[in-house]
């Protein structure tokens, strides 16, 4: 029987401006990942979103990433693995906080845009989100990129990890991501995206840009929620595995441990 | 027999920016309340601080404050008790993030400066910042100004709480310390705030500035560690109450929960 | 002939975050009043609002505000005038650069939500923008609440003002707008709003909540920009004003100094 | 006659917090690059720092950073050069606000840190850098790395640039300072720093790590505030350089466009 989760990035807004459709992406997803106020989220907005993901039954996770608002946490910048490991524990704490206080755990840590992208590729910042999610609480589940250095870094700690494929993106034949800047980067085919999808999820391969299939390893799904067409394409995404025989459910229950 | 705790607010360094003699008060002091990034501190300060303090075998502590690193948190702003509650769990998360990554436990939480000052006042917010702490962890400790809302609100949560006084400044026959703006509002005779000390500790009362004495609880003593006279005053204050043969030790040992 | 001005606050998304119709509402008004990144705003959502501000004829002012992102600048907090002068110079002065960039000239300045209500109210704030506004430029117009503090500094420091009223709030007996936390603070009635701009431009008068009109100086108009019924709304003030045969132009046409 | 100017970066501090010792260091040099609130200083501090730069008598410029105040603007970030541009715009913009409050001229800007450091080998960054200078005013004087693509920007745009030297780094063979991260890339010894600057001011030329010299074209020398021994090694390149005859002047009497 295939299992599958599928994550999406939540609690996007701050103050008085308003991102994302939380409402609506939750009763199709099974994890949601926080923001935890240095790219996107502040106080409230984690507060509110903790509470709407559980009264979805949804598995709470933190979604740290890099402190820079005014680029949302996309621009890349030279950290080093000491502070890494700093804004880890700090992102992961204050939202572990919101989730303590409405009596709940806290599942999963997935971290965001430029310092997910920066960490598949660096062994020493990826090794270091580890340790610090590890110390914070040795039963968290780090999501990252299938095939990453961030996997690579859950497994030698000790941590559980759960692989990240997108339905979305192309892949080159060594398993990752093509560039965003690259032509032929985006699937803008919904049918293409779902296929892809059942590939992956079914078969476990995912055919790449020179047309082979490789091997990928697909525990979650990243889905999106930031435009009325986003969510529908969620909705059909999530159709098609049920339709397939898939079961959709949140990581805990299935990622383990590196024997 | 006599028990108080010393406590001193640390961790106010930021980035490139030092603040404090951490070294030299830690020895002094049984209680450490370690900024949390949002009127002083910053992930890579939080990590070191915490570590330092228990280097000391000091009861670590959360000292949360207002969003205003450029005013230090010392600028009232009007706050709503629901935005209290929602910066008090995130700060305290966020420093709960570092104690747990070393193994040890957050004992207290104290708020800080303008965020203090106004919770001794206002029911509204002292019952939310209370809330917010009882939410994370009910054995965490309170620390508020004696005889303010903010203690009459961790009594009423069912949090144990611990009474502040100060070395340095005056009382006003209400309790209250005679505001900073007012003439006569610091001891800057160093007897005479040795003789207060004594006094509030050995004998549970405080002379006013209208001259009779008035009760006072004194749980636990705010301490100063930012010049090398501050250090060298503590010296002399924990100097003088072993004399006196009172006990300094930390409050976990003595705080109670209202029966 | 009567004339008068209709002004908007303008670029107030920040980053990722889209708050406001810019577009929709350019085509409605004559001064653009410009968030500066304190409350809203980002260099690169000032940079292409001038321009845009610019490409539709409109007079570009400043919009300084507190420094609190998260709550939009909305939350009073305590300021010494010397606070107010120091903000309103590094704001006025970073919006200067876009404009200047542009080979345009700065036109005016207007404080932003918990500022403007402070100035309206406290001397000491409003003289401190007042000469922090005349510091930079004597020819910039201050844009204030009619019968305001802030108004009469601007007179006695030199500066040329600019008194402003609102289609959609009420008035008490003594000229204040009726605090939004009253009932009855908004008028809902667009109809209701309709006749009270037409009362205060063409009579100089409106007719306060006790039911007696009292003299009001209406010199330019706060439109909104921020819902589509706003800019539905704004445009049917236009079409009234030019039915009525007032002028509608932008204030440096017509603001005068004390003589 | 070999004229030099001494430029020294200041207006660091933030908050509660102090860096830098600006009225030592301040009646040596002939040039103040003050800090605009990105990287470090804040309204306050760049109120202060200006009046007292103009107080000495010494050449005002702005010193805009990445908007990264807890890494001190010290950590490279992937900018944009239309992000560059922007927050080039936005900081010359608040500083000029404080530089025409007091009546006086703004003269150069130079970039701190990463900025400093991407912009001298990017010619994207560079040439927005200088675009965004030019278009607040043509006068202002560019100040970059000797043989840098900020000067070859600034000199393209129209700029007047001024090339900057070390006196504690040592020099590569194709003119670039060794990085940081290499063994032997500061001067620690005294005497041998004197002797660099002496070569490069009256000579022109600078002995690589390689043994051979190469010309440098010395117009601003970069002294440090920050520490005792800074400024008295301040004083000691001073008083060399008037012994050698050399006239120690503000930039803008000697620098040139590129005819």
């Amino acid at each position: 029987m295939k299992v599958v989760d599928l994550n999406c990035d939540l609690g996007e807004s701050f103050g008085a401006y308003r991102l994302g459709r939380d409402e609506k992406i939750l009763p199709l997803i099974t994890s949601a990942n926080i923001a935890c106020g240095f790219h996107a989220g502040d106080p409230g907005v984690m507060s509110r979103t903790v509470k709407l993901a559980l009264e979805h039954q949804v598995a709470v996770g933190a979604h740290p990433g890099l402190q820079d608002l005014v680029g949302f946490g996309r621009r890349e910048m030279k950290l080093s693995p000491r502070e890494a490991y700093e804004i880890t524990i700090y992102q992961v704490g204050a939202l572990w906080g919101f989730v303590r206080a409405e009596g709940a755990v806290l599942r999963h840590v997935k971290p965001h845009g430029a310092l997910y992208n920066m960490a598949a590729v660096s062994a020493g910042l990826a090794e270091a989100i580890a340790e610090a999610v590890y110390r914070i609480d040795p039963e968290l589940i780090l999501v990252g990129l299938a095939e990453s250095e961030l996997i690579r870094a859950a497994k030698k700690t000790g941590l559980r990890s759960a692989s990240e494929v997108f339905a979305d993106r192309t892949y080159r034949p060594d398993g990752s991501l093509t560039p965003r800047s690259d032509p032929g980067a985006l699937i803008t085919d919904e049918q293409q995206s779902l296929q892809q999808v059942q590939q992956m999820v079914t078969e476990g391969k995912v055919r790449t840009t020179q047309g082979e299939n490789i091997a990928i390893f697909a525990e979650t799904i990243c889905l999106h929620g930031d435009s009325p067409h986003a969510v529908k394409f969620a909705s059909s995404i999530r159709s098609l595995l049920e339709t397939e025989g898939v079961v959709v459910k949140s990581l805990s229950h299935t990622a383990k441990r590196l024997s």
